[in-house]
């Protein structure tokens, strides 16, 4: 068992850009039969960040973090932004986040951290750790996404409606009551399958200056959602043992699960294999969508304003992300 | 002062692209006087990946490590990968480098941190953490860049001329011997200058599909030296006091500074400036440019293959970087 790096979440916030749009109403733009998106992801609504930015939503996911935790900007001195995606090629997306959110220069660090839908998870335990040794006093954690950007709704129409927009964030202090905090963390990844789940251009992979057409064709999310649910159905199982076992916990030691949302069928599926009642699973995707990075922390605030994640809550985040990588967290809160 | 962070580098490597090309060939090309690149930006020569990719050249740089480490590709289950700019929009980097290197599907973790050109020191502290801890036994950290693809000749060339492409890695693993490892770690970021260095296009803020003009635009780097030097006068002495303070160290206890290779001028200016002799300065900027987050260990790697760095060496990894950040690790060797 690892030891327990002793931090408290003083504060989590989330935030949804404009109205929830149905699938039905989609069904329409795309053409298709009213019902079918719903049908087949079994995602009922979604909000899409039209006329805000990545940025503002994750100022304001922070804000409400820090408004819930009783600090100030200035109490802050780590921002880490967890995203699938940046809000530009460079530099850094926790920068302008730190710069918006009103946090003078010099007072924190600010870096991103990216496993894809994971990157929560990610980065919460790498800001635990700096705040759990004293390099730094309260971290941000704020992921933010805009999904719809790059949503195949032509080839993927089924695909393309899984997923929606939104931010959120949390604040981690340091906790001195022992054995709370992060007991184990885990993550392992499966890149025979990286392919299964992409938007292939917008690095260095395809040249956008000399091959504009290779880019332009790579610049839609693909998924393979039957090779990521084979692989996710032999491995997930035994990791979450894997990391039960890490934080000395018995399956009926948990008491609450806030996985990723990634769809309907595949998080009431994995999650209930794994060996969980579905009355301890935060299940917020077919409200929503999958929101990437944003997923797990939403959910993790909503379980927390409902009042599911109080003190002493032994509370397991868990996730798959495209890569394809699985990540785990139990921490006693 | 930080508790000492107790671990070893086991490996270092790099790999540069292709053949040098020389900045007099450059003046040529893009229709200059002979001489003026060099002079303006102080570089002579740097690599441009042309026929190899970020994955690939990554790979090589890593194995190179693993060489020297004399460990294989299944003794890793941490890859980060550490870079400004990454080879796909989604998922992320490491991941590829872990399959590519021959890495087992669930034989490790790999996730990207990004610092822009501070990446690796960023990843090397978040990588100790963990093997320290013993969540990882032994952990890759490997930066590789493509610099050469978002050059602005036409509007900047003086700036374009001060970057290369390359890649380098190094291994860390555990380390009893106490005192030894990471002493201290700092991070400051100051993003009132985020738009001083920047490729804005290639994230959310532009959205490719909608406004295609806008996007074409920006896909550029851009930068403002003249505000960075400012900046970076104003802040980096201090900044670097703080760091030996926390390591507990006098200027003079240090026996190598491993600086990110930014410029020439600035190298050379800044690193005095902030107190340190030129012969204890690792400086390798004029003959390979400024390589992003690949600068840093590949000058590391030059340092332990020159024998600057053996066992007991005090080593400062001192970086800037765009957002405006600067990262510090202080290591005993």
């Amino acid at each position: 068992m690892n030891e327990s790096i002793q931090v408290a979440i003083r504060g989590t916030g989330h935030f949804f850009p404009g109205h929830p749009v149905a699938s039905e109403a989609l069904d329409a733009r795309v053409g298709l039969k009213c019902g079918h998106l719903e049908q087949e992801s079994g995602v009922k609504s979604r909000h899409f960040a039209e006329d805000i930015s990545q940025i503002d939503m994750a100022v304001t996911a922070s804000q409400r973090a820090l408004d819930q935790a009783e600090l100030g900007a200035d109490d802050i001195d780590l921002v880490i932004s967890a995203n699938g995606v940046p809000f530009q090629t460079l530099p850094s997306t926790a920068l302008l986040v730190m710069r918006e959110l009103g946090i003078g220069d010099g007072n924190a660090a600010a870096f991103d951290v990216n496993s894809t839908c994971t990157s929560f998870i990610s980065a919460l335990e790498i800001a635990s750790r700096q705040v759990a040794s004293g390099t730094c006093r309260n971290a941000l954690i704020v992921s933010s996404e805009i999904a719809s950007r790059g949503l195949p709704w032509s080839e993927q129409p089924e695909v393309a409606a899984l997923f929606g927009d939104g931010a959120a964030a949390a604040i981690i202090g340091p906790d001195d009551r022992s054995g709370c905090g992060i007991r184990a963390s885990l993550m392992r990844s499966y890149p025979s399958k990286y392919e299964a789940c992409q938007i292939a251009a917008g690095g260095t992979r395809f040249d956008y200056h000399e091959n504009p057409d290779e880019f332009a064709r790579h610049t839609l999310f693909r998924m393979n959602g039957a090779d990521l649910f084979k692989l996710t159905l032999k491995h997930f199982p035994g990791f979450v043992d894997e990391l039960l076992e890490q934080a000395g916990w018995q399956k009926e030691d948990v008491d609450l699960v806030v996985p990723h949302q990634a769809s309907p069928h595949a998080l009431t599926h994995v999650v209930r294999q794994a060996g969980f009642g579905g009355d301890k699973i935060v299940n917020l995707v077919a409200q929503i969508g999958n929101q990437i990075a944003a997923s797990v922390p939403t959910a993790l605030d909503h379980a927390r304003r409902q009042g599911q994640a109080g003190p002493g809550t032994r509370l397991l985040m868990l996730g798959t992300s495209a890569g394809v990588s699985f990540s785990g967290l139990a921490m006693q809160m």
